[in-house]
């Protein structure tokens, strides 16, 4: 048998600022057979998201940085071509992370097995997988809302914050969407039900939101900062809650923006107003409760309570230009890659 | 009877910056007899602390400013001279808010009667009173200590600092204090049993601290921010929580500090390392656990396992001065003023 190729986008340069075409390269590899425990996996699909932009960088965070000349990480589902592991057969649906390439070898270990039939299995990287539960526990269990509060969510058509939102509904609150661009916020309203959603890209874009949060902001989930978190700063009630799970707006920048330095106001704000805020990483933070989340969420998607829209762009090499739109909101949904046959 | 008088010091302007002695009048005020469920109290022991800086300026704030002309607001221990309230007789002693001043006229409703018999009254404005609680509820409720993790606190030598280091000593965990000047630090070591204790006034002060704390910091109890904040930051955990009650070190200022903004850069940390910072106004968040935490540091104190010192003052007349010391940190301990006959 001959050796399977892998075609595999690789970290080529850290980027600065924002990331550039040239930052990445496409590489074709061997794989090794799998040894006693692996499998060969062939993606179906790959989820970008916002938090691969710090792996790019060599500065510390929460997880190391790819190495220059590393595969990209990232999240996909695959199908099994070839298994060494007594749980695996060819053809399973798996999850894993098998990063920016069109087959990996991986540990059985490592992997959620989904089975041989499996329908829309790219929700298992959207609102079922990393995206539903980051959206899921940040808001109640950081978030808290209770019925009749106000909950203000950033990035409103995003993938994580068109779940949160959906979720403070069926929590009974009252759901105030932010999002770039009237298209955006025409779907948050009509085809997610938010109660308002407010365009950050009109200049009036701070008083409206004021106006459409009358009693005030009780929780909101972050995950953008920059003029958003200005604008809403002002609105937090007395025990406002703060799940911030990014910062999407500063992810590119190169150097602080210039002063005042407002992180004792940012302190005394919290301190007045006794405001909880919390960063969270969803798996590292609450990988014990992912059956109680995917429980949850599996019933409101099939009774139609939680809708979700995927963004799907095709082709493995496409993936580089899709990371860099989704830094700017050139998405439009949960942004995903259809690798496909090779 | 001829009417009471109560001398009085009331807010004559509001300063700008630094208090001067300036911005307070002592005045002398007839004061009605006690109406029916009233007492007429004379004030022993009057509370000195920060929070009061903020009620001086008109500000939003979590509670309304002292208007100009009006008796500053302050917790007091009193006794009781005529009550027109059946629970209360001539010689109690009770805890309320008589503010600075040397007689009131209050409602028994707003008292706690401590009977007629009290062994150091002015404990109750200390250890027993609102600086214990804040210690006590924002390092066991928000900080929540583990044993053998690194708690470090601001204001180490000061009324809520030393009481929330003694509390993670008897938790389990290595305490580290800053405190200002080599004698506070040398009463924190030495008589507060501190692991370590750190002179914020030296130039090295960031590297002594990092040095002092070689496993991170877990909880960080703030009660300073600006250059102490500034040197914890960089320190803090994975999951590491920041209960904030004060923040001293920024009550007089008159404009924000000058940049870079980290105000994202703040958010970014509390993003990578899933830290939680929360404000608390501990009558006002934990006001139904006040019985909880008296009881048990009424134990700790009869113990002899929880040490507090008192900076008394003597005259009413010197409580604007000594206020305005509290604010740069001349005094040394939990800062009271004993009014004294008159």
């Amino acid at each position: 048998m001959t050796s399977p190729l892998s075609r595999r986008i690789v970290l080529a340069s850290r980027p600065q600022g924002e990331p550039a075409l040239s930052d990445f390269r496409l590489e074709e590899t061997p794989l090794p057979a799998p040894g006693p425990g692996q499998v060969l996996l062939r993606t179906e699909y790959l989820s970008l998201d916002p938090y691969m932009r710090g792996r790019m960088s060599a500065a510390p965070s929460y997880a190391p940085p790819v190495a220059i000349g590393e595969t990209m990480v990232g999240g996909t589902v695959s199908r099994v071509e070839e298994s060494a592991h007594p749980e695996f057969a060819t053809g399973d649906w798996v999850v894993g992370m098998s990063g920016w390439q069109s087959r990996a070898v991986l540990d059985g270990a490592s992997l959620r097995n989904l089975g041989a039939r499996f329908e829309h299995p790219s929700l298992q990287l959207g609102a079922l997988g990393m995206t539903g539960f980051t959206a899921y526990m940040g808001l109640l269990d950081i978030g808290q809302p209770q019925a009749g509060e106000t909950v203000v969510v950033a990035a409103a058509s995003g993938a994580v914050g068109s779940i949160v939102g959906q979720i403070a509904r069926i929590k009974g609150c009252r759901i105030v969407g932010i999002a770039g661009g009237a298209d955006k916020c025409d779907y948050v309203l009509r085809e997610l039900g938010f109660d308002a959603c407010i365009d950050h890209r009109t200049p009036d874009f701070a008083a409206r939101l004021a106006e459409a949060c009358p009693q005030g902001i009780d929780v909101y989930f972050e995950s953008v900062g920059g003029a958003v978190f200005d604008a809403v700063l002002p609105l937090l009630n007395l025990r406002a809650r703060v799940p911030m799970c990014g910062l999407i707006s500063s992810y590119n920048a190169t150097a602080l923006p210039a002063g005042p330095d407002r992180l004792a106001l940012l302190q005394g704000m919290l301190i007045k107003k006794r405001i909880r805020m919390q960063g969270f990483i969803v798996f590292d933070d609450y990988g014990h409760r992912f059956g109680e989340f995917y429980q949850a969420m599996s019933g409101w998607l099939a009774e139609g309570r939680i809708r979700f829209r995927e963004d799907i762009v095709d082709g493995l090499e496409n993936a580089p230009a899709a990371f860099i739109g989704l830094l700017s909101g050139r998405n439009f949904g949960k942004l995903l890659v259809r690798i496909g046959q090779d």
